[in-house]
């Protein structure tokens, strides 16, 4: 149903607004926000449907919307294995058909009438912005404080899934605690889902990212297991801090960056980081009755941590 | 009031975002949308102050976004007399705070709870976007038919002006006939806005513009006097399509263009259009009681004609 609904508002007037607009939500994303909040909605006992996907549809459009934002600033080549959506139809209209999935985003948030929704939506979406001015800030920037790292990807990635999971705990009437443990499953999950995004970008397959490895060392962006290997008493890290502190980097040194990484301990330390992140996901469940979607909520933590791609 | 709701919606926790939206809200805009929203709120008796001001606000800072986003893709060096934001903070940072002003003025508008008001500022914001996208299309093209141009000017200008207007009317609990003609008027006088805007690049004076002339010829965009003189019988039109159906094209040519323009009567032509679209704006004030608001509506249909910024 919420497939249905984003096919729905996606479609436009304009032949190739639509053409555009479809290509970035049919270009296989995991669907992880809607995902989180059906079931954070029915894990709570919600039963009014209706909302609850609008609301899904609305996270799902918005994320969609920074995606070919964020293509544009990256620079990025390919996104899930396709051509990035401003290489293919040009900057231009990327960043209008960005535009117009935020405006359709947004416009079901607020079909809601529901202060507290809007405020939840919008919040995620302006710590989101925040976050990547900070990011912008740090660019190469090879002393950047952990503190911040987490700032970066709290605002960029986790505060959109907590918001997701709380929103369902609160279309799906849950109480005040419950819809609080959700928030710190989804803030939780969400850190833990990009910590291993860095994981993945630095040792990952290209054939299962559907894009190139190295992007962060390249883009100069903060990356747990590069920040963890530019730690001073690692031997080699100072050539890491030089060429990450570069601002054109050649793809040499960026192949160069990423054998210094996996020569550390950094990947397995930074995946500790992660499961610690899972563990702390799933005290938030502990407001929840057992149920096949509590069982799911844990299954999709499982997934975050053990994906490919 | 609005002017203060603006500032405290551009306010972030980010000190670098804060600075550059107030830059973008700061730089002297006309306040057009929040100002007929306000008219038209009082005109129709309104009192419930709260909600027009926030929704006159969402209006502005949505506008102030699609500026923002607007030069990136246009390559324009200025706006309103400051040098253009992507230009002075960078594309990333532009596009960034771009959204962060969208989110803000949706965070607004879906405050309301309404979903009549969401789905007027939604619906001319998809409108916006889809006018964005057949310009695009169009661009260089000098075959480009009229009906194409009043499209894009529809969707691009004139229907938020709508909106403003009839959202306006809406809060103010104006009548279903009273809403409808504030739509009458803000559509044809965001029309009327239109076309003085397209006279103003080809003739207009660029220390009052604050930005240079003749930008529509360079991006090969429509605009109505250069459409009137490229019809075939001016005597020199051919020469005129031929510069504009250029990509790439010399500031000699552009200078060029605009005097095979200012050499016809298409300015005059242009502007009887404007007026006739000022008429039919008056019109829409039918519906109203004698008030100063309507006195200040029309003053303000007088000053968009004679504007020359």
């Amino acid at each position: 149903m919420v497939e249905d609904e984003i096919m729905r508002n996606v479609r436009s007037e304009d032949p190739l607004l639509t053409e555009i607009a479809t290509y970035v939500i049919g270009s296989g994303g995991k669907r992880m926000r809607p995902g989180i909040a059906l079931l954070s909605f029915r894990a709570v006992g919600g039963t009014d449907l209706k909302k609850i996907i609008t609301v899904a549809t609305a996270f799902e459009l918005i994320h969609s919307a920074t995606l070919v934002h964020d293509d544009i600033n990256d620079g990025a080549e390919t996104r899930r294995g396709n051509t990035a959506v401003y290489r293919k139809y040009g900057t231009q209209r990327a960043l209008i058909t960005g535009d117009f999935l935020f405006v359709k985003g947004f416009r079901l948030g607020g079909m809601i009438q529901s202060e507290e929704i809007v405020e939840m939506v919008a919040d995620s979406c302006s710590r989101m912005a925040e976050s990547e001015i900070l990011q912008t800030r740090t660019e190469n920037d090879a002393s950047i404080p952990l503190e911040t790292y987490i700032r970066i990807i709290t605002g960029k990635t986790a505060k959109p899934i907590e918001a997701s999971a709380q929103v369902g705990a609160y279309i799906g009437n849950g109480s005040a605690e419950q819809i609080a443990g959700m928030g710190t499953f989804g803030l939780n999950i969400g850190l833990a889902f990009q910590i291993v995004d860095d994981i993945l970008d630095i040792g990952g397959n290209e054939g299962d990212l559907g894009k190139g490895r190295g992007m962060d060392v390249l883009d100069g962006k903060a990356n747990l297991p590069l920040m963890i290997a530019m730690q001073d008493h690692y031997p080699k890290s100072a050539r890491l801090r030089e060429i990450y502190s570069k601002k054109d980097k050649t793809l040499e040194e960026v192949d160069e960056a990423l054998e210094l990484v996996l020569d550390t301990d950094a990947m397995d330390v930074a995946m500790g980081h992660a499961e610690d992140l899972r563990l702390k996901a799933l005290k938030g469940l502990d407001v929840l009755q057992e149920t096949e979607f509590k069982d799911a909520l844990r299954a999709l933590a499982d997934t975050v941590l053990a994906r490919d791609r």
